[in-house]
């Protein structure tokens, strides 16, 4: 931190910004780092130090940081009608445009679009949509929500219960109901000569073990991301939606993607739902939706879900439920060019050339004496970082192995995420090979470095 | 609607927009009302008609639907820096100058500010708080919130069990161990013969029996608003809150002011709790922050418990909670030039200016034969429709009057809006006069020709 200057940036955020999701310890050594503008993948600071965003931000920046074309929709649509609600009625034309839109995009053949301003708030409106239609439905005991260990939800106290993350306990959470079944990640959770499709076989017994404990009648709904994004990219086993899905289907479960992250592009199609043949009821979109430009949130209906929850909507003479920008004017002109960006402007396209690069230096990263598993698919990869390769052991903690990483990492002019003893990588849709490989090339240098560091 | 045109705007919405807090047999005997842009107070809809929006939205465009300022800031920050996070450590220079200029605004003398997305967000994130810090300091049983009869608080599962309106039950919420104190509307429920300040005394008497058989060391906090907004614009009773806050403070309760409708000069003074001297440990904003121009929420740390909050996260390594797009570059630049606007282009002048006049016509409206109460403080305000004036009784619910009264006045161009049997008004900042006098001439005239029309 630059603390011999007075009143410097860092020391004014460190006076009047609480952070989170921040590690404290190296907030407080090495200070903030403050941010000014981007440029396509690259961020930068106050002191013109420019960053490679290997993360996209949080998976969600993936037309860089200074798109013009988005930027031009957003302000004309600024000019044109900045703000307003879409409550009692009442609702912007380019957000019936970019609902439309939507349910053309969705793997529905029809359906409604509901808004929020996260997918946290996405998330939580679908339980709440759950519990109304059983309650009105003649079974308001039916309110258990599955999701499963490593899931990312989002943080408000039910979606943070959802979230199947240990640092959730800080809170006191999840909340009872909040069940989480098994983790499909093979190579962590398998079987000694267990294969893939045995593995994801046991993991759907498992899940009718849960629902038959539980009561099938007491079950909500599930929730499941096609990939587990914050979990550290945890790509589904082989069969694993395959047979989770009749399951949920034999007991009524409706079943909801969770494509936050996965959502417009990053798996190499435009659904992870689609890619992995999850044919869900419901679809969770945020972030990549407005490339990062705008908050929202989106519930994507889809029709027989849609037809059921109007049904009782309507008995109860409305959806008594609304967030006051959601489905406003001017994030639904954003996410309207957005989508255009991605699916017209070759972004989609990008993602599918590039990615052969990114998982073959993924795969030359994994290969490292420390790394335990290199996996991925699109343009999300994480290398799991192991003390052996065989036991896939982890490291000791106190070493804080990718945090290393990921702060010498930082020193160099790269970002990436440390999550776990994972780094995780999810770079913007228009990043080039070469720009892949100045990636690659930077990591592999720093973890050389750190491993040296540590006296490994 | 609009159903003889095929394809119309009216009809694309009905088949891709679900819509939240809208009466489904309105919509669908009337259909939405779809929205191109504003001008200063009013709105226009794909046919070109125009509405004064007499809500400002929903409390929060208040510095009308196209300021230039606004749009200005909003486009030049936009082709600067359009998004980033404000996860580990990282966060933009706009951020860090909203964040002092928050605590400068604030009555407290030091602090940090948190963000979100939304005031539902705001209040979530401030019960995880309340959650860490008690279970951190030992105290994990310090989980029961207590709010209000007629409070509205948000719409996640945890806030909309905050909120005490009866339409939650469709959820089936409110969760355990959310408990709703009583609402300080003397005229409502004053007792005979009780004055306003033995009223606030008894409901102060009825809040301490309540943390006494609950437990006071069960209870994380108590929020309240200044002035309930979507309750109905109750203000507080006269000595409400100095009669209650001692009684937290004997309890150690953490007090939260729930600011996302007063916050920004909607009372007259920059903060409903200074205006009622609520002395409060954590404000929580949203709304008029950023005008209505985009999504934003903002919990406010007085700095003592900031301090406590801050030494817990550190116990913890980190504050394990965060929102993608909360403290975003875009929103800080809005919400830096909204409060300018606010506080020195005269807007918040303006509401002490006219609100002489509104008030003036709002309790002339309420000297009408079937109006109880005219209250209000500011630029908010409600009359409450009755059966009769002095037993107070409300006409029969199936008359659905203050929805035939808000439904009759958008046929004549003017918003306002229905809650419960009141109709409730919250003008933009940058009213008239004049046009406070159009508002009340249009809703006069809708009143006697509704009453007329049910034949009272």
């Amino acid at each position: 931190m630059d603390t011999n200057v007075s009143n410097s940036w860092e020391q004014r955020d460190m006076q009047a910004v609480f952070h989170g999701f921040t590690d404290l310890g190296t907030l407080n050594a090495e200070g903030p780092v403050i941010l000014t503008h981007g440029d396509g993948i690259r961020v930068f600071d106050v002191h013109g130090k420019s960053y490679i965003d290997a993360n996209s931000g949080l998976w969600n920046n993936v037309a860089g940081f200074n798109h013009q074309g988005i930027i031009d929709a957003l302000c004309a649509q600024a000019r044109k009608f900045p703000g307003y609600h879409a409550f009692f009625g009442r609702v912007a034309d380019t957000t019936v445009a970019l609902s439309e839109k939507l349910i053309e995009l969705s793997p529905f053949d029809a359906g409604k679009v509901y808004y929020t301003n996260s997918g946290s708030e996405a998330n939580d409106t679908v339980v709440k949509m759950l519990w109304m239609l059983h309650r009105r439905n003649g079974q308001p005991q039916r309110r258990k929500i599955i999701t499963r260990v490593n899931a990312y939800h989002g943080v408000t106290v039910a979606t943070a219960s959802m979230t199947g993350k240990a640092y959730n306990a800080e809170f006191g959470l999840p909340l009872p109901g909040f069940l989480h079944a098994d983790c499909p990640h093979y190579w962590r959770f398998g079987l000694e000569g267990e294969t893939e499709l045995e593995f994801s076989a046991r993991l759907a017994r498992n899940l009718e073990e849960l629902i038959l404990k539980e009561g099938p009648d007491t079950i909500a709904g599930m929730f499941a991301e096609p990939v587990q994004g914050a979990g550290g990219v945890i790509v589904p086993a082989e069969g694993y939606f395959e047979a989770i899905r009749p399951i949920l289907r034999k007991y009524n479960i409706p079943f909801i993607a969770d494509e936050v992250i996965c959502g417009f592009g990053r798996t190499g199609e435009m659904w992870g739902s689609v890619k992995y043949d999850m044919q869900p009821d419901i679809i969770v979109a945020s972030k990549c939706i407005t490339a990062g430009y705008f908050p929202m949130g989106a519930v994507i209906l889809g029709k027989a879900f849609c037809d059921a929850l109007m049904k009782v909507s309507e008995e109860a003479e409305e959806f008594p439920h609304g967030f006051t920008a959601g489905g406003n004017p001017l994030g639904s002109a954003v996410a309207l060019k957005s989508l255009a960006v991605i699916e017209d402007e070759g972004l989609l396209g990008n993602v599918n050339k590039v990615s052969g690069r990114f998982m073959a230096r993924l795969k030359k990263l994994g290969e490292h004496k420390y790394a335990g598993e290199a996996r991925g698919v699109g343009l999300m990869g994480a290398v799991e970082i192991v003390a052996d390769k065989k036991t896939k052991q982890p490291l000791p903690g106190h070493l804080q192995i990718s945090e290393r990483i990921a702060n010498k990492a930082l020193k160099k002019g790269l970002i990436c995420r440390p999550l776990g003893q994972a780094i995780v990588l999810g770079p913007p849709f228009i990043i080039t090979e070469a720009e892949i490989d100045q990636i690659f090339d930077i990591l592999e240098e720093t973890v050389d470095e750190v491993f040296a560091d540590v006296g490994l």
